[in-house]
């Protein structure tokens, strides 16, 4: 998407490769909302290093990432011998994958990549169909994420207000994002809308990336506390509700996802509100049977008991200074223990619909498309 | 309760008043939980400043000390010209007052104040009067909260897991609490049980204060993101849910409370979980015909944006410095904008009782009870 720093508009991908340099080149993540830069991975281990240390995250980011990564690899293998240069690439992909150890999108993108290169004959070849394969996954995630918003954009009227949960946006992909997809197509259309981010407590990701996200495209927001949104539904002031997902489950229709979004969703049940999540085909889980089989993430509980940001004045509406110092501040009482489950999982009743690129489908509809999806056995 | 310092315990009010210096004493809740600390309010005008400045918060407790302040300014006019005394007594009154203007709490206590000293006859015996008054309006309120812990003991069952949301505790009264008294006579009891604190967004009381005082007692808890509430009553690890209230409406058992205390209250009732609501008398409202008439406070949104707290390493388990050093970070997007409603109304469908000193009752049972409670037409 557009960003503008300075006044000037430029468009970026979350991550892209440059070829001439062999570098994965990454949006580091972690700076933002407070300062935008890129940054440039030299080799694979400073890529598999960023995506360790989250300069980049968000499933389908890190798959692109990843694919980038076993190119950027296999691109700086010297010389001829086959077999070196297969034991060089699995190397490569061992480091890339160890990285992100629960998460699969990686490994997924990285298969994929090695499948193609396998039909080279030389050395030369395996990198020249390794880059091209990386090309395509990072541009079929933005296609993906594209038809989306073809199919999500229906569901928003103009002049909705409109509740998201943590950040399913186009930092999160390699562009346009998931749940974001349908609300960048809306306005496209000219469409009004009006956005509320939950702030998406412990991390803060809706506080953060959303609302960074949605001022860069200039889409009228608002942020509110992970608290307010029943009280806004109640008083009739949102209308649709739209998520992404860290894992699907194709089996039951039941819904990974952020920590709070299972509240969302009981709320927008309770209100009659339309809830709808948003998802690349690479977040189905076609093999488990039971959202209990979901591991979830118990994360460190320095994120409950206090918050990161930029130390400032509260009232002040300065802008911030070129290198804002980022701090972590302890909030809750000295001693008190925390419980920080990282992610919820939400089952098929309790949403409207599930928005893929292939259409929008009833949750329970996932199995029974399972071809159409891309499901192998 | 008791408050230990240094390994010593000692038991504290919220607030006291020592007769011979005519000092009004608190504890300074803005620097809790980093720091424990009391203050002399040393005139009514120092009694207001700490009123306004929420040095002292929490409407029990906010009565007593404007009951206390009214009796200290009373107590520091000389002479004995009645007329004269009465005049000041009334510009005391409007001092305090106008410190928290939205409150009804402190004009009723010192409402109470000045009926009791209108039966002395001099000035000496007024001022005699006064302090007996406020000096029994504050035993009133600690034995309100005591009668509240007898019996709303029995819904808490040996081994029950509580969850509670903002401040409703000792600190947001003279003593003991609302919300927490059950908790702590079940504790006192010999009765084993676990609290989960919701954090409170965006003000956090419940990381902060209510943290800290069960930190205090011993009590096992731990602090939970306000969007993990809905996750651990799905995997049924909540039992009992006790919140306070600021405002309830006896024509319809509304209860208006801290934001998010109306998504708890959805929650609860979608996993059949007892929600109770605690109050003092103090906080019915027998005026008000509709929830809707409830003035939501839109509170200022660095609230939202950002977080206080003490700046330190997020990993480190090291004891605070003894003055820790107080900060403002902003977390979310420079620019982007916050809606910060600071209450929310739950409607009686959706809690199980109220827990008033007089017994517990369903909702739309305080007004056939109003006698009985205190109602005058």
């Amino acid at each position: 998407m557009n960003v503008t720093i300075r006044g000037r508009a430029r468009h970026y991908r979350t991550v892209t490769f440059d070829a001439a340099a062999n570098c994965v080149v990454l949006i580091e993540q972690r700076l933002l909302p407070h300062e935008f830069k890129t940054v440039a991975a030299r080799n694979y281990r400073e890529t598999a290093r960023a995506i360790r240390d989250m300069v980049v995250r968000g499933a389908p980011a890190i798959a692109a990432t990843a694919a980038y990564g076993l190119t950027q690899g296999a691109r700086a293998f010297r010389g001829n011998a086959l077999l070196r240069f297969a034991r060089h690439v699995r190397q490569v992909y061992e480091a890339i994958k160890a990285a992100r150890p629960t998460a699969v999108d990686p490994v997924n993108a990285m298969d994929e990549v090695l499948a193609q290169m396998s039909a080279g004959q030389t050395v030369e070849e395996q990198q020249t169909l390794a880059l091209a394969a990386a090309e395509e996954f990072a541009n079929r995630s933005v296609e993906e994420c594209r038809s989306i918003g073809q199919h999500g954009v229906h569901l928003i009227k103009n002049g909705m207000r409109i509740l998201t949960h943590c950040n399913a946006g186009w930092l999160a992909c390699v562009d346009i994002g998931t749940a974001t997809a349908p609300i960048y197509a809306a306005q496209a259309q000219g469409k009004r809308l009006q956005v509320f981010c939950d702030e998406t407590r412990p991390r803060c990701q809706g506080a953060t990336l959303t609302a960074w996200e949605l001022a860069q495209q200039g889409i009228s927001h608002q942020i509110i506390a992970d608290n307010a949104a029943g009280h806004l539904m109640q008083r009739g002031e949102i209308d649709l509700v739209i998520v992404g997902s860290d894992r699907t489950l194709a089996r039951t229709g039941e819904v990974a996802n952020k920590i709070g979004t299972y509240t969302k969703a009981v709320l927008a049940r309770h209100h009659g509100i339309p809830f709808y999540v948003a998802i690349p085909l690479s977040t189905i889980d076609w093999k488990l049977k039971s959202g209990l089989d979901i591991p979830i993430e118990e994360r460190h509980k320095s994120e409950v008991l206090g918050a990161w940001g930029v130390v400032r004045n509260p009232r002040s509406e300065m802008r911030d200074s070129k290198s804002p110092r980022r701090a972590y501040v302890r909030v809750a009482n000295p001693g008190s223990g925390a419980c920080n489950p990282g992610f919820d999982v939400t089952p098929p009743d309790l949403f409207t619909g599930i928005i893929t690129p292939l259409g929008i489908f009833k949750p329970t509809e996932l199995w029974h498309r399972r071809r159409e999806l891309g499901y192998r056995d």
